[in-house]
């Protein structure tokens, strides 16, 4: 996959200076996911691993909707009807688009307005940063269809996000959530108008482009693989990657840019 | 134990239309708990696996105030006299008490007014939701009485709902926590007036009981058992769990209700 | 180490009723760390262990600033001419100063006024508790100076204190969080105007002086221990350690003075 060149058949694709944009672009629909897009999109963040031109991502929607979640007629319907190892196939794909997101090294910035729910509210908790309007509503209403609050990842990352009181209440109840609360409790980032969606956006993920890119990359590392560790081995690993951040050129950059009074300029290595 | 005809020593029991309500009910002492009442609540909590017609449960207290904890007569002048096998009986139960909330499949919603300290304070903690009226007083009292903060599980569970920084606070200190402090900490999930408690809490009771039982048991499973999973190890745990409830008849069911623009009706298979 | 005739070279020290209070104190630098300054407080927690007479730490900053972190010249500019295997030398001695505030048996009170950056957030976000002034600015930016935000625990240890989407946006771009910010989303346990900040830190760590500090000292234990158990482990190894409380006369001591409705004097056995 080559950002400059790359042209998906499920989503849009834009890149310029450093910054993927990913947008689901079905509007008329609220841009559901489909089978199809669910595995193009797990594709595109595994090939980011391989891409160090690509500095940040921002996952966005079309059309003053982020994302309706799983098609009702493309993906429900069908699952009603699939055997065991079927079921297991879809759940596990759409599971490894979650693992694909936190696992590039890329921070993800979700940029979202009206519709976020199911599977677009899962993608929205899977990002490191989370941007929204006033009008933005997100529910994990799985149980509403009938399902289990459990979906991709939601009853581990949801509750380290907005707490496990919060996080039992959304997934028991299926209930939406305003932006308001989700501004208050931690989910979103930033809340502004919806002119300032994209540019807020943008600018946070100028931000991190602009920033030390391989360090940056061990940080969302370190953020995954210390989920579960214990205390003494999470500040032992991470005494291992920062030494080894040390050893960057950004590291001595911003050194001598300090000492000459300059901005460091950062080069990802 | 059989739901309809239940009729426990030491606490009121009521059972309807799918939602049981435990109701400590000693109002002249605020409803403290005694070695009866714990054993009797843990064998409550464990036979409630077996009982799938309670879809949820709501606990309570009787006059005004929720639980005052381990009765200073009946229980803490004992301990003082006892030899550490004694001890770790003791200890053992009260936590198997919160072992049990925390495994029966239905979700217990916890509706506190006035008094919640100690063992009062646990039992609303290890609850997956929680309601109080502005009058509620939460204490974590323990280091108050000459014990450590670590009892039933709040080192562990409190951190989660609040964050580590107000847990150690509450802990060590073991202060008041008002009731606004505890709604803007996510500790309570709704504070309402006295008159509204019970009506609030039984809505959201009748809210979750009308939903997809199966599932909802499977979503408190995972956040229990996804507690200090890694992030991949969850997303897998999640899709073999969502894979088993979307070959439940309520997935179908909502399918069809969705198709058929009606709302569904689920049955718990 | 005695705590009543310690005379550290690279810090202030004071010892008054069981209240040890650490004083960075070279102000007109803002008070940064050295290579020397990190091992000395690095050992003198890890002596703490060792001194019940000590039952609270302060740790603060002398001439309205908390601590600017590692010194540029002195620590910064060698670490660019560093070989891996000094690097590693120097980011365990970081993580070992972590280390050895968490294991104390001592809750440690932060007290931070103005800046607070780099290492010296880290030590706030060690810390038990932390109360700051509206003047005080926080900033993990470590991705400013060319390196990642996992430093010294901070991608495990400041998600559980304010949440995993807000700990992302501080270590992504290393800006600084208000005292507002902080006091919101739980980092701060009190932000008081800078007259109070010492008066509030005395008093918070006279309150945990008084109690009982043997308690205290398992609650920290199990906060630190109970990091990535799971549930039932978690609640298992409370209630072993509730029952080794069990056995102290602080807790007798505590029995005995509610039964004459007296204040309990506890002494930490």
């Amino acid at each position: 996959m080559n950002p400059e060149t790359f042209a998906p058949e499920h989503f849009r694709w834009d890149f310029d200076e450093g910054v993927a944009t990913v947008t689901l672009n079905r509007p008329e629909r609220k841009n559901p996911l489909t089978f199809d897009s669910y595995g193009e999109l797990r594709d595109t963040f595994r090939a980011l691993v391989y891409r160090p031109e690509v500095k940040a991502v921002i996952l966005t929607g079309e059309g003053g909707n982020f994302c309706s979640g799983g098609d009702v007629h493309e993906i429900i319907g069908p699952l009603t009807e699939m055997d065991m190892p079927g079921l297991l196939v879809f759940t596990r794909m759409t599971g490894d688009l979650v693992k694909a997101i936190r696992d590039c090294p890329q921070p993800v910035i979700t940029a979202a307005d009206g519709v976020c729910v199911g599977a677009g509210a899962i993608l929205a908790m899977a990002s490191d940063l989370r941007v929204a309007t006033p009008e933005t509503k997100t529910a994990f209403l799985f149980n509403r269809v009938g399902l289990a609050g459990c979906d991709m990842g939601a009853c581990a990352i949801l509750p380290r996000i907005i707490g496990q009181g919060r996080a039992s209440e959304l997934l028991f109840l299926g209930r939406t959530m305003s932006a308001e609360e989700g501004e208050a409790w931690g989910f979103w980032n930033r809340v502004v108008p919806q002119g300032e969606l994209m540019t807020t956006a943008n600018d946070l993920a100028a931000r991190i482009a602009a920033g030390p890119n391989f360090a940056n990359a061990m940080t969302k590392n370190q953020l995954n693989a210390e989920w579960d560790m214990g205390l003494h081995q999470a500040i032992e690993a991470e005494a291992q990657a920062q030494a080894i951040c040390m050893q960057t050129e950004d590291f001595r950059r911003a050194y001598r840019a300090f000492v000459k009074k300059e901005k460091p300029v950062f080069e990802g290595n």
